[in-house]
């Protein structure tokens, strides 16, 4: 009994090892802070539940394989907030950004083809290009300068016959860069003398600090051709239960083809549709608001963690993680470590090595990224724990 | 710009152009009656929607991406009502059936490996093999005995060193055969024969006529580590919205490896698995009734063919299709034309042709699938509209 080449050397997440250490901790009555996951302590706008528990027809059915006439509309609306014009033909809803990034990817890539992505990336998204065969080829970036991008020159070298795509998560998941408008022209530029795609990720778009403004790709009229976007209510709108993304593209065949993918799963769950609908019609001062509670927590992480000694990092502009370098060998141990050996009065905390961030280099060994999801008071205290900690681990 | 090969080779449905054509009838005040579609008219029973309406937590949270808890013991419990024991860590909740195929298919297939499956078989499946550029080898079956499989022989001439497995979906769509102990046997002798695993797509199993039970292939003991089970709430509970299945397997290798691609993909709708938890708990007299419902439809749908001349097809003994020969040489240009440039006093029909639930043969060319998911007047009526529409048609 064979299984699959590709599934087998798909990468694990050290998280699944390491949440059966969290659980045997909890189990023993320790109290661990939950630093490791992008799941928001932010309520989820009522309006979400309120309009699920208005639905009074006696059928769950299927929605429409592209999604639901009236959520389609709404997120043509939110996009006019920015100014940016898409019409209902050019999205597809999709079940999470996660289905968004599987259906660019079978749509527009063979088996062995590449894809460009910047370096450290979000694991999920390289795990959907290996689950399709399609190499993920990194984009070199460094915490010195906040993870921006290298010089045209560095991204040309690495464009072969085989690159279909440059892939920009914009805010970056896990390294809090926003990319600004020179960077944007950069990929922009790349995209077209390369004849590439460019996927965008911008579900963390409306999460910015310091007046600083992510632009999306949408706003460049001669990439339109050329432009595959995602986004999602899990981030903007605290909904990550609801499992409602959206695929948009003015190109006309991948809308065409996406929507084969599309038909063949049917659709999107209705009442999900339902409740995102009224999300994206919510009025932007709302995540704005949303932004500056964000904005307090990343704060008060970077005061606390400028109180710990040999610890370095590039201050995040937009999301809500932060990467960060210790005075350690490979993070996956201490991440191990704090769950099994540590705890500072009964308490302890759950970080995310950063290895898995890389691809063939060790350049994250030394790096855990820690999510600001949580009340100020929690995140003191949690940091507070990562020092102790750190002082402790480094005299072992 | 250049697309993937594979997806710019997925065949279209000819559903999508025809849903055009019946929007447009539509638009002229032509009332159309769906017999196209699996879309129950049954009331999804009340539970569903009130446990979703009585959750009052502030925050919609991702689901552990191997499904919650209470829905992994659900479908434990509801497989007991049969005998048949599993374990919570043989499910992985799923988004619809759909989802769980494409896990399967993905863990188990490298590109240009072949699964046998019987034809005709389910447009979407064979769409989702191919997708991952996995070879549909089909296995031939006919009217003329109930579409029943063929000798053993003929199957196993089939199998070389790149079938993987053998896909049943038992009761079947789009034919309506139920496939008897003796078949399962034949299918599990051949899978222990020759290595292979067994997919099994079982979301229509409640569904059963004429006193005709479909076993379930986790009934055998010794196929455990070879049989991968799809199950879903769409059908057996009228819940098609609602997009929760299952994939069960107590092939630990296997888990292991579909959870690597639950993970990368996060979870299933929160709001959903609730309501789905409590249609797991429902008592089977719920789902006989169903059964009992449909039986009648069935019953009224062959009364009313059996009154129209040179049409044949084998009565259906699950599921809520069936398969009829016309005697027309192309039923695409006839479905067409029946949206287009026929009706009867103001009514037309819509209805499936047969020819994407064949491979690369023509076999079914001159055949349409009927849906019976529709009150038994309403279907009197289509079928009427039927015989009326196949006596103009053969004049033109």
């Amino acid at each position: 009994m064979k299984f699959s080449n590709k599934i087998i050397a798909l990468q694990e997440s050290p998280i699944r090892k390491l949440a059966t250490y969290a659980k045997t901790a909890s189990d023993k009555g320790i109290h661990v802070y939950h630093l490791n996951i992008g799941q928001p302590d932010i309520e989820t706008p009522d309006i979400y539940l309120s309009e699920i528990k208005s639905y009074d027809e006696s059928i769950i059915k299927y929605a429409p394989s592209k999604g639901m006439p009236a959520l389609l509309t709404a997120i043509k609306t939110y996009y006019e907030h920015f100014d940016i014009k898409i019409n209902e033909d050019d999205v597809i809803v999709t079940s999470g950004a996660s289905e968004a990034i599987l259906f660019a990817i079978s749509v527009i890539c063979n088996a062995r083809d590449d894809i460009l992505i910047p370096e450290p990336f979000y694991t999920n998204t390289v795990n959907f290009f290996n689950q399709l065969s399609v190499n993920a080829i990194p984009i070199p970036t460094d915490e010195s300068n906040g993870y921006q991008l290298p010089d045209k020159k560095v991204i040309e070298q690495l464009i072969t016959a085989k690159t279909k795509a440059i892939f920009i998560t914009n805010p970056n998941n896990p390294t809090g860069t926003v990319y600004g408008m020179e960077e944007l022209r950069l990929i922009k530029d790349l995209a077209i003398e390369h004849d590439l795609f460019v996927i965008a990720d911008e579900v963390y778009r409306t999460i910015t600090f310091d007046g600083v403004t992510s632009h999306s790709f949408l706003t460049f009229d001669d990439l339109k051709e050329q432009l595959i976007i995602m986004d999602s209510v899990s981030k903007r709108y605290s909904s990550c239960g609801a499992r409602i993304g959206a695929l948009i593209s003015k190109n006309k065949d991948f809308i065409y083809y996406a929507m084969k993918l599309a038909q063949a799963r049917l659709s999107v769950s209705t009442l999900s549709q339902l409740g995102a609908t009224k999300l994206y019609q919510i009025e932007p001062s709302y995540y704005q608001e949303i932004a500056r509670v964000y904005e307090q927590r990343r704060n008060v992480m970077i005061d606390q963690l400028s109180h710990i000694e040999g610890v370095t990092y590039a201050i995040p502009k937009g999301a809500f993680y932060l990467l960060v370098s210790l005075p350690i060998e490979d993070t996956e141990v201490f991440a191990k470590w704090l769950l099994t050996d540590f705890n500072d009065q009964g308490e302890t905390i759950f970080i995310t090595p950063a290895n898995d961030f890389y691809n063939h280099s060790t350049k994250g060994k030394h790096k855990i990224r820690l999510a600001f999801v949580n009340h100020e008071d929690t995140l003191k205290r949690a940091i507070a724990i990562l020092r102790i900690a750190l002082e402790k681990y480094l005299k072992l």
